[in-house]
């Protein structure tokens, strides 16, 4: 159902596409070879929805069966690779894209966790998931601690727009009015966060050893 | 089967909240904010049953399927973000608890790997990987190589207490017969070990760079 | 199919015996304990199957409904613990033997995709993803960036033997002409690399912090 919407398709392939970048980025960074900047690129375009589908068991992942879902990733991973000057200065604006995907792949992810029988907590749980599983993926595999965890206010926007797609599918309401509120929650409040350095708050007292 | 049983259940979900806190204290100890607070106590609590879950085909993980699978970590996260000094400070206490949870798990997890068809050392792997998965994909998320490879006797009482139970059910004998000695000898040894600081061996001589 | 041939699980186990011991010398390397050695060698020789099966759908994993595929890698952890000085020294052989490890699970991984019902494009990639997913994951749970992704000629010959496995198989040539000459891409390009100490491209220019 929601794979069927060309528009849909369109935005998920652009949310990839971003992901992508901000991974060729980290790669390119820590000095990898041109494979290491292609396998962060898919790894953070296309890892949300693995971890996904392998949890739902919707195997193999949709992104195994529609060439698109592998082309895309790649082209941004060579993107990056050629032109990592240019696009590392434009980092806000690529951050602003990363917001716009981070909202699409919360909505998306809910719902097929919904398709696939989940209930509406755990679906919205695997929305934020998909949305945030990536940038994970990603850091785990350039060997630091994933950023979502301790410098920005991430993923509380993504479990508000897979909340919301959840409450509004359970109504039986229209896709639009499922999807877009859902996305536009996560991206406002992402780029919100971008602009005034939002973050989430750390425990109180000094920690023991 | 082992799920249906009002005490087991308790039981699994004390051990997920033992686990989930061990993962909190990592958290609040790396300075994560709120949010990796409560990641790092879910992946922790939840982490060695979906590893499971994911391998040997039981998707959806049960833990999606029942909310009281996803309160518990959320709330064991929380109480070690509030309360962290004076957890930090019965860390003996927990790491008994600790035990306990390893003890359930690597049981329920052989138990489980069974039902789905799994030969006897497969379910008995399985039942070790429950018990310790949520600890190697905690220490994973926090950037540092696994606790358990390298300071302390952990797998190995696992999975003792994993082949018991695979040994046990196999012979067609009562569930308290294949359960209970199961977590006393993983817990049982397991204490012991923290008791008296047992550590297994590593390797002789230079290691050639 | 491929499984049923007594010369590709022959093959097959001896990629695993290799692609393990390279895991075990990492971990006595990291002065991990004898668990850890052999966790570590379990994770590389079967890790990339395991990944590929679990993407696809194949679960229980083939490793974990077979006891050879258990006991090979923990025989060579064990022989890994016991001898490492010894195996270390012979470390360019044992690198030759994972290029042949490599070779082989790369066909493999890329037929076993074929027979799940995917596309010749992600059977390749998935091809490529059983011969390193062993090596990344053993890189992961050690605590360091996958070589793969920085020092070495690695991925590519993977690539370009499941690629001609799946571009054979499509025409339905006999399992000789699909295998053999996807072995022997992989395996004589990455020795030549080994040898000539070839190495992936990184990008130009300064990074951007």
């Amino acid at each position: 159902m929601v794979d069927d919407s060309p528009l849909l398709l369109t935005l998920e392939l652009g949310g990839i596409f971003v992901f992508a970048i901000s991974g060729g980025l980290v790669a390119v960074r820590k000095r990898l070879d041109v494979f290491g900047v292609l396998v962060l690129a898919g790894a953070t375009g296309l890892g949300g929805g693995f971890l996904r589908d392998m949890l739902i068991g919707a195997t193999p992942p949709a992104a195994l069966a529609d060439w698109r879902y592998l082309l895309v990733p790649v082209a941004a991973g060579m993107t990056t690779f050629l032109f990592h000057p240019t696009i590392g200065r434009m980092e806000r604006v690529v951050s602003i894209f990363d917001a716009a995907g981070l909202g699409l792949f919360c909505v998306t992810g809910a719902l097929k966790a919904l398709e696939f029988g989940l209930g509406p907590v755990p679906a919205a749980l695997l929305g934020m998931l998909t949305g945030i599983g990536g940038g994970i993926v990603r850091d785990l595999l350039a060997g630091r601690v994933p950023v979502i965890f301790s410098s920005e206010l991430y993923a509380t926007p993504a479990l508000a727009g897979a909340a919301w797609a959840v409450f509004a599918h359970d109504r039986g309401w229209a896709l639009v009015i499922v999807a877009i509120p859902g996305v536009v929650v996560c991206f406002g409040w992402r780029v919100l966060a971008i602009m005034r350095n939002w973050r989430a708050p750390i425990a109180r007292g000094p920690s023991s050893v």
